[in-house]
């Protein structure tokens, strides 16, 4: 396995709980992550990135997994003054994570790119994998919602809590992928889709054109994030019925990727939601370091046996 | 007294020390305090001004009067993880500190003046008496060293540590007073220059002429910063020697005001290095909250005594 290239796509909460396993059960220099900048925003002042912090700080073993966001033994002490002083204080900004909201905004000021900058994050955090933005350019995730127009992410994620329905996604701004990512691709000979929401995690990497095209000739296995119909985590079983007009599911989630898929990880009893595509069914939950490492043996060795079938 | 009313001069800790002596001393409508701003300086992306910082914070209660400079129960966990990144972290940002210069730094950028902005702090500081900086323009004290060339204020003091010998003081930069500081000196009836370093604390809010002109029709007292010969805080001592010529002492200080002063308070037994002015010996080191309100109260009452003699 030592041989093997393997390529994955990454949300913020799930998809960096199996990248975590993943990590584990691969050798570092075979597995890349290429990391959502949809949810980025700038907040405070700080360019603030949710996503690859959080794959950061999971694969670092920084993160508060039991809280599900944010470091462990993180304290807000500099948000008791900014809410003191009227500020905004709706988006929980830790102490030490404003650390690295410091650096990246000054780095980025100074002219260095995010995929540089997350290569100077990773390697002063230990991570020995790969984490890549999934681009250089600035794309933002929009919601478009039933009742108060159009919201950005984390206006609609953190200060709303996801409450206001969602009636369509779209990302503004044109980004393409780094050379790293595209080179990534290119030496890849196994992509996994990990279990994050697929309309705002995943898509805003499977927007931009090239990556596509590159995808188009590997072989793709995706977890699913829908387990019995609910969402693991966050707002998406109530986003597929009104944008994929189907009620959740993890069939829902592999019709959403589509000819994309090689085939399909989901949990165990899920597996005949899933139509015309390999699936295998397992513990998809992770709530302990066991977890996460199964699951990621389980959908390496589910991709093993499989062939490629994208495209078809 | 509850219709005196008195500016104050102040630099950092030693000048928000008997400033917050003087507020529990006067009605807070009575006592406005100008604050240098030589000092401020750009880190990390932020807009710093550490002796606005250092005076809202001690008269707000929330300073570390022991260690003296900062908060108290401040903690350092987002420095620590720009050291870990290897950002500059020779300027220690506490925590809840890091909430103010965020507020500063967003609201700057908005447009709003640093007066406003100050007086935003000071209300939800539940600071009673008026806080002002010197000025809403740009002034930057340089440092010229014997060894070193010009250094910035903050790396000749912090980074630095205050060791290369200084042979030159300048300012970069024209500020004017804003009109709130030209309010309150216009309707002041007594003008004190806190214990603050002259040279780098309260001759950057002497070098501005409009402040010179209204502080000229003014009884002013000084209180010394020098000791027996020393600084009770910082670098003072070691510059009087190349910058005045003779050595330190609470003349050296008087002389230095020269006929801007209608009277001076020094350390018990400095009263004979003060020559042809109406000079107060008394205890001036402010280890305690007593020490802070009876030194208040002795320069209030020396000023009282005295007649009006600037600009003679």
């Amino acid at each position: 396995m030592s041989e093997l290239r393997v390529v994955y796509l990454s949300g913020g909460v799930g998809g960096a709980r199996l990248l975590e396993g993943l990590a584990r059960a691969l050798p570092a220099a075979s597995l890349t992550a290429i990391v959502n900048i949809g949810d980025d925003f700038e907040h405070l002042g700080l360019s603030i990135c949710p996503d690859i912090d959080t794959v950061l700080y999971t694969l670092s073993g920084l993160a508060d997994l039991k809280r599900g966001w944010g470091l462990r033994d993180e304290s807000f002490r500099a948000l008791e003054l900014v809410s003191r002083y009227g500020g905004e204080s709706w988006f929980q900004l830790g102490d030490m994570d404003l650390g690295t909201h410091l650096m990246r905004t000054q780095w980025l000021s100074e002219g260095h790119s995010l995929t540089t900058i997350t290569q100077r994050f990773a390697r002063a955090l230990d991570v020995g994998c790969s984490v890549l933005p999934m681009s250089n350019d600035r794309l933002r995730t929009r919601i478009e919602t039933a009742h108060e127009g159009t919201l950005s992410f984390q206006d609609w994620l953190v200060r709303r809590r996801g409450v206001p329905q969602v009636v369509g996604v779209t990302f503004e701004g044109t980004a393409r992928p780094s050379p790293e990512v595209l080179q990534a691709l290119a030496r890849a000979d196994l992509l996994i889709i990990g279990p994050s929401n697929p309309y705002v995690s995943i898509d805003p990497i499977l927007s931009m054109p090239d990556v596509r095209t590159a995808i188009a000739k590997l072989k793709v296995v995706a977890v699913s994030p829908i387990v019995g119909g609910r969402a693991v985590k966050g707002p998406l079983a109530d986003m597929i019925p009104t944008l994929a007009k189907r009620s959740a599911s993890a069939g829902a989630v592999a019709a959403h990727y589509g000819s994309l898929l090689s085939g399909m990880v989901v949990e165990l009893g899920d597996e005949p939601s899933v139509h015309d595509l390999p699936v295998e069914g397992t513990a998809t939950i992770m709530r302990t370091a066991d977890d996460r490492l199964r699951l990621a043996q389980a959908v390496l060795q589910f991709a093993e046996r499989i062939s490629r079938t994208p495209g078809t």
